[in-house]
């Protein structure tokens, strides 16, 4: 039998003996609606992050909370490790999707359901269920061992699914205690247990808002169309000079930073994309980006400009003679490695500031809530072993991922840690993850159990 | 004394006795609320009309109900005048715009209260102040002459404030009884009493809704930014190219039909606009029409493309990661004489779908309640004959005025009747029609009276 063989049977082991009671506790997790973003469930968000400081104390771990101004963070850290053994950061988050529409729920969403081996809860996946089979994992190889095979830290957000601010205030001034050399994300996935990766990149982000204004009040269109700029007007003819007709951003300056991919990168990411499949899933045909670039470079690898919304005027069925006072427009960039978020935003702003036309002010301000990109090489310690570690448990050759999303948290962590990280998950397509009737498979808890605490075997080996 | 002022004499002698009794119907009038855009007073609407049925039979017209599906049509007709003299046909309408914010108005919009000599409530000007001035002239002259100077028919739409579907649907059907020589449409006014103008031209008007379809549903803009073709970057940039830099709109065909003024005809209005003025009033600069033309022209004898509503994605404060799988626009053309809407809908609309880009569906339609633009000569009888009566009323030269909105019904009425027409009243600017605290003045009640009075003792002589 192999070594990995031999001890991924020790890990199932045990971790089947302890599996009813590590399911009473996911479940009791699962009850607590800890929805960050409605403050009717603030006392709810303290009472979940309560929950994880007994159930981490219980463990053996020494675990306090963080105030934050808003949410709290949970942070834990296990006894010592051999001294030679690397520390090991884990990021998740107990905060929870709103569940409205509830009346699309088959089954309550904070009564967690188990049907054709899925429970189905708010959280399930996101991010309760990953959170709580890292902690198993850590349970499980205290079990066995007496001590885990690394020093880990746990750092448990509250604020994840509004952005972490919180967090993202208060990284820096717990450098110290969140020092470590590897660092596990545990909030992703992919799209099938055929084709495991991990996550070593991520897109930044800044976001605008464009306001255009013109008259005093609201206008009737008969009586003054044809006399005033109408800001609607002004505001998609500025929208529209945004891109040009290869796709590109016209923004002066917009790509100047961009980090190209080395040979050697490229080789490592697998930029293949299936056009009929993503027409057939998403119902649109992927041919939004630039034309000198596939999808996958377009969602990844290339920085983008993308209105998130538009408003002004009346919108609805039916039809209203107004020139509105005024117009608005969201923007936001995803952006690569070297591009720095405040400039970036800076140089659009810009942009947009000088296309405004005789008649109209046009008013553009730059979101708090920006962050850098991440983009981390395949063959960093901890990148290789997570890697390993889906490989040894789903049998599968794990590959390497740069996610066209954002997680302005990583980059902040991984400074103030000082570690490598990596992204990690066992979240499939298929979980409604963020809508009703989320759900994740009790096969999958297991199998995040196992390499999760495989990932550890093996970081102890670097 | 000139004949103008012995007439005037006379007619305002007779006024003044029966102001009391004329200001207590108008009271009861206003106390029915009858906004014809909100179900709930549907019960409100058919009393108002039969109100009018009641106080035109008290005074000896032949009156009945026109259904039309919606609010019915008041129509009454006076005795038989002499046979040589000419019939005028008389619109207004009794229905009036809801009230909301009603906690901005200072009394209550259906309890007509009066201060500094102004009736405030809903419909004090528009329009059953003129309406109830017009049935006041009539009964003036009938109780000075004991029957009418010409033969008199009224028609009082209760659609009015919803574009007249209704009384649009039925209008041809009902021609032999609106056939008329002369047609006053009194429900308008002007921005002065030191300037006072009739009416000669209104702009028609076609309006469309634009929807570009996307995705199946929205998606994630990190994820999918770069890969889909973005609706809202669609509709920007497809709207973004109705209008060139010299502020003409670009739809091929759009301007060919358009009749342009005759050296006569131009001399007979003032293109006057006092740039400095607007801009104190509106706060924005007259600047949005095309660069060839004056404001004056570009919000009356030409046709304009303005949007009218922006919607898609999330438009409000803060910031979601969305790339939404439709986004909407809402346009309307104003039009100018020899333009069908029809047509200009179907350019606009082919226009707008060319441009759709790979990767989006582009659905244009045409909303119905389209109308045709009227611009009548000022040498018509019954554009001098109103003119004269305001200028013998208020002492000052009047003036002819080309509109910028539209009134569907119009050339739709002139059609059926067979009669040339003006536009009257004497509402102003500052008597916030279809806003809080409407109002009207007492003297303007009586200066209408005359007015309609006068102008009919004049057309009696054509």
């Amino acid at each position: 039998m192999p070594a990995a063989d031999s001890a991924l049977k020790r890990l199932a082991e045990a971790y089947e003996k302890k599996e009813a009671k590590f399911l009473e506790a996911y479940f009791d997790c699962l009850r607590i609606p800890s929805v960050s973003s409605e403050p009717r469930y603030r006392d709810d968000m303290r009472e979940c992050a309560r929950w994880l400081v007994e159930h981490l104390s219980g463990a053996g771990f020494e675990t306090r909370l963080w105030e934050t101004g808003g949410h709290p963070v949970v942070f834990a850290e296990s006894g010592p490790a051999e001294p030679s053994r690397p520390t090991v950061l884990i990021y998740n988050h107990y905060d929870v999707q709103p569940v409205d529409p509830v009346e699309a729920w088959e089954t309550l969403p904070f009564e967690p359901t188990v049907r054709d081996g899925q429970v189905y809860a708010r959280g399930a996946v996101d991010n309760k269920g990953q959170c709580l089979y890292v902690i198993q994992a850590l349970k499980t190889l205290l079990d066995l061992d007496g001590r885990l095979p690394v020093k880990v830290k746990l750092c448990i957000d509250g604020e994840e699914e509004s952005a972490s601010p919180g967090l993202s205030k208060i990284v820096k001034d717990h450098g110290p205690e969140l020092a470590a050399d590897h660092l596990l994300l545990v909030d992703g996935g992919f799209a099938s247990l055929e084709s495991p990766s991990v996550g070593v990149g991520v897109r930044g982000i800044v976001s605008l808002r464009v306001e255009v204004v013109g008259s005093r009040g609201d206008l009737h269109s008969g009586t003054h169309g044809g006399v005033v700029y109408n800001p609607l007007h002004a505001l998609v003819e500025i929208l529209g000079r945004l891109r040009d007709e290869e796709g590109r951003i016209t923004v002066p300056g917009f790509y100047d930073e961009v980090a190209a991919l080395t040979e050697e990168e490229r080789r490592q990411f697998d930029f293949h994309f299936n056009a009929a499949r993503y027409e057939a899933r998403f119902g649109a045909k992927p041919v939004g980006g630039e034309r000198a670039y596939g999808p996958r470079e377009s969602g990844t690898i290339r920085p983008t400009l993308e209105i998130n919304g538009l408003a002004g005027g009346y919108g609805g069925d039916g039809f209203k003679t107004v020139i509105p006072a005024r117009a608005r427009a969201n923007l936001s960039c995803r952006l690569v490695p070297n591009q720095d978020p405040e400039v970036i935003g800076g140089l659009v702003a810009d942009f947009i500031k000088r296309q405004a036309p005789e008649g109209v002010e046009v008013r553009v301000s730059i979101n708090p809530g920006m962050g850098r990109a991440v983009r981390n090489r395949p063959d960093a310690a901890v990148v290789q072993a997570a890697a390993q570690a889906y490989q040894d448990v789903l049998g599968r050759p794990c590959g390497f991922r740069l996610g066209g999303g954002s997680i302005p948290i990583m980059p902040l962590l991984m400074e103030a840690s000082g570690a490598k990280a990596v992204l990690m998950g066992l979240s499939l397509d298929q979980d409604n993850v963020h809508a009703p009737n989320e759900h994740f498979g009790l096969d999958r808890l297991k199998m995040g159990c196992l390499t999760l605490a495989r990932t550890l075997e093996l970081l102890a080996e670097t």
